[in-house]
């Protein structure tokens, strides 16, 4: 625990990082396809949701923390907000948008808190009473869970050409049946 | 069709600085759990993995190809053959190491075949006859699927400290429970 904040920054870093190695400048046919093939997320809805949280979630939350502990409910964050927002923009636009965002999000961060805020508490609308450390990794693995998105979609553009090879590949059985398991 | 190739070699050039960008320096504390709690592996094995490809299964699988066609069947890939030999590294020495072997083999790669050779087939031992276009196509979608791996166990180092929020996080309810679906 010590020095939370210092290390989940770390990792928050390298987000805007990774997401330029996965997909700067990729030919489209590996980046045209969503996680799952039933209301799943291509890569750009990904980073537009990525954005959202940059706008209105994590440090917004931390500061409504901080100024109003469980007086005052966190606003709900609108999961779906990129779908209108984002659509003139290209992936490599995005991931530079959200690259900015991220960048001025964790110097707000290291200006609004210490690890000595960890266990202040804020209003979850939905989930109730939680703290500012369940905040902060929360945001953290939203990054991994999102980003691993990415990468089913990407493997998913490529089902068709992987032949026999699919019955090896979890990643691309999963998206058809979440209990598969690869051979 | 055009240049799959080079779209393919583009995709796996990316691995290994994308493997960087997350791991490198990063504490033991988000990579020492495995990606499910049941015989799972921890990044360290996926990059140990990752690297039994390199050394043993794409480049050769391709030049069999090349020079026996079906006549003499793939050897077989031994998934674990990481296990022993990887003990003594640091994960951040497995990177690198995988790194210098995939930049190697791009290049043997870039030597051997061209798109004029993608229907080429050779034998599988245990699926049969496959295409170097289906060999190429899985090397690159095995790095997404095991890369995901590495998100998924990085996710689960922090599994306690996300609170409540784990009811929204699909990466973690997915460790306990592979159907699971988040609110």
């Amino acid at each position: 625990m010590s020095d939370f904040i210092g290390t989940t920054a770390d990792l928050l870093r390298r987000t805007p990082e990774l997401l330029r190695t996965l997909l700067s400048g990729l030919p489209e046919d590996w980046t045209d396809t969503a996680d799952v093939p039933q209301n799943g997320w291509r890569p750009r809805d990904v980073v537009g949701h990525l954005i959202t949280g940059e706008l209105t979630d994590w440090v917004e939350r931390t500061q409504r923390i901080l100024e109003h502990g469980t007086a005052v409910p966190f606003d709900k964050f609108d999961r779906f907000a990129h779908a209108a927002r984002d659509t003139d923009a290209s992936l490599d636009e995005l991931v530079e948008h959200f690259a900015r965002l991220r960048a001025e999000n964790l110097a707000r961060l290291s200006e609004l808190a210490t690890d000595r805020d960890l266990d202040r508490r804020g209003m979850h609308p939905t989930l109730g009473e939680v703290t500012l450390r369940e905040l902060l990794a929360t945001w953290a693995v939203h990054d991994l869970d999102h980003v691993s998105q990415i990468f089913a979609g990407m493997a998913g553009s490529h089902d068709a050409e992987v032949g026999p090879w699919k019955a090896y590949l979890g990643i691309l059985l999963r998206r058809d049946d979440p209990t598969a398991i690869a051979g």
